[in-house]
């Protein structure tokens, strides 16, 4: 933690509802739905007119970061966007939110002040609004817990269900770089632990890096899909890794895909420390996770129209009627089924 | 935790989708305005014609709750009804949540069925949609994050701010009960641990374990004002203790009061086991937490119909233009400041 040893509040100085005060105090509200924000029993919002979305994540440490290498501000702004990214993965806009915290006595007033500049950042950034939330003591680890609220149009709402054959699989950005990220800042957590006087490497690394430590949210892509008339079939945001989207896609909507692999948009600098590592690039993108690209179905006569944004979305795949049946193309024209890796929390930990 | 040994299912076994989908199964949505529910990137949720309220509660391990003593059925219950008081609150009917878990792989599959059974019957005695969550691994104790959405016309929501002075301040049922069936619990505790062969002594505490274990929200108070034509002038509910409620409405409206602690209505088995721990009772109401009744202002031509819920209601003091000036006037009218004892998990911890 980054903070300054002269001005260390501690936290129990201000109490739980000082605590409060003091974080959401810059937190002006933006959105006219805002009618009521942090300071009652409930936030107030007006969403007349459009459908209310919600989603929430719950980021535990040790599990989702690592406060060894996770700056407080990055933790706030990236526990923040990843949420609105669930919003944008809906084709809806994110307007609110409500932070859950649960945090020890090991951290100061300016330790949490830093987080939530983060939070902030990400909420000037995105337009959103905190509403409400909650202040707690953890005995253990830092705890944050965020929902988000969003609204759409009715008409405007995308469903995971509703790709259909002969659609189109489009992804936007690239793939796999947040999880290169992860295992440069791991590898020299280690080199570090095992000789603390060792300056760690991150030279020449920023892409991955950033990829990892500070996401940003598609709102761009959604926006632009909006400008073009194209509304996708289905649409999920990249959390897991890419296997693990094709697969919910695919279940949710009853349908099959061909992927292919040598299609999959990967920047320059993940493929090189991808091969350093001696891991096929590829697998960093379908099983590595965090990177918070849109996967989503376009029908084909959108085709050309989404051409106008090649720089930004690739053709991936198409879906096929062959419910169940996800497979894998590879350069050389092999075919495997596609399987999810993914994250599996409850296994990393035994 | 109460389990058959002979069923323990790993939480590894089923993978996160696999426990979402395991835990998630038996909830039916109820409520025409939850379009979607458990499976996309959001839920979806149409509250036309109504404003939607929102907010958040988290429970951690060790501070909230201990399981020692709490039995995981109980905690579910108990951490949804809290989240749905917060609705009631505002004036407000809950209509959907969604639950972000945060659990070690101490608990098993069966372990956190429970804790879900307890969610699903405070979700059907209160009518309300489970609709999405986050379910993740922790490094320590369980984490429990329950978002609440709830709907009103705006016409109809009350805010801690409205009350004007000459307004009765009111409370639903009775006060103090929680906190003793915590010093029970915390009491045989203590017991067992010192001597294992114990049996806890719990006979005769059942109104103040069931006050402590399994807190119901005052829905029937909300719909009973409703029939009645009052609306509160402002409301609150009563998570912290009587004394920093009031302060809370007294801050929010710019107002003072006079609470009259001869009035606070508690039960006589609160008053009883209070004495035996050698605590004044109205102490036990001012200071413990978790009742969860409802503290409200009223204005004065609305006396003698809150007459007619006198079983339920108390008038136990009024507002006056005294900003910032809230006291509490003893059976003997020594007139004392009214202070925030309250809790401060933060304070609880060092």
């Amino acid at each position: 933690m980054e903070e300054n040893k002269d001005t260390r509040t501690e936290l129990d100085e201000l109490g739980e509802f000082g605590l409060i005060d003091q974080l959401t105090q810059d937190f002006p509200l933006r959105n006219a739905s805002s009618l009521k924000g942090v300071g009652d029993d409930a936030a107030v919002i007006n969403h007349e007119g459009y459908r209310t979305l919600v989603s929430v994540d719950l980021l535990v440490e040790g599990i989702h970061f690592d406060m060894t290498y996770t700056p407080l501000r990055h933790l706030g702004y990236k526990a923040a966007v990843v949420n609105f990214s669930d919003i944008y993965a809906m084709n809806g806009t994110p307007t609110q939110i409500v932070v859950g915290l649960g945090v020890s006595n090991r951290f100061s007033v300016e330790a949490l002040d830093e987080l939530y500049a983060g939070i902030r950042l990400a909420c000037e950034n995105y337009n959103v609004d905190l509403v409400g939330g909650d202040t707690t003591s953890s005995q253990s680890g830092l705890v944050i817990s965020i929902t988000v609220i969003g609204q759409a149009k009715e008409e405007n709402v995308v469903y995971r269900s509703g790709a259909k054959p002969n659609d189109l699989l489009c992804v936007s950005g690239d793939l796999g770089g947040a999880y290169m990220g992860l295992l440069i800042l791991e590898r020299e957590k280690a080199e570090y632990l095992a000789n603390p006087n060792m300056q760690p490497q991150l030279q020449g690394f920023d892409y991955v890096l950033e990829r990892q430590l500070k996401p940003e949210a598609r709102k761009d892509v959604i926006a632009r899909l909006k400008e073009l008339g194209i509304k996708p079939t289905s649409m999920i945001d990249i959390s897991d890794g890419l296997a693990s989207e094709v697969l919910h896609l695919c279940k949710e909507s009853g349908v099959g895909c061909q992927l292919y692999e040598g299609k999959i948009p990967q920047d320059p600098s993940t493929v090189k420390i991808a091969k350093d590592f001696q891991i096929v690039p590829s697998i960093t993108a379908l099983n590595g996770g965090e990177d918070y690209e849109l996967l989503f179905t376009i029908d084909q006569k959108d085709y050309e129209k989404i051409q106008t944004m090649s720089e930004d979305i690739t053709v991936i795949g198409f879906i096929t009627p062959d419910k169940g049946i996800a497979e894998l193309i590879t350069p050389d024209n092999h075919v495997i089924p596609l399987k999810a890796q993914g994250w599996n929390h409850f296994k990393v930990e035994r």
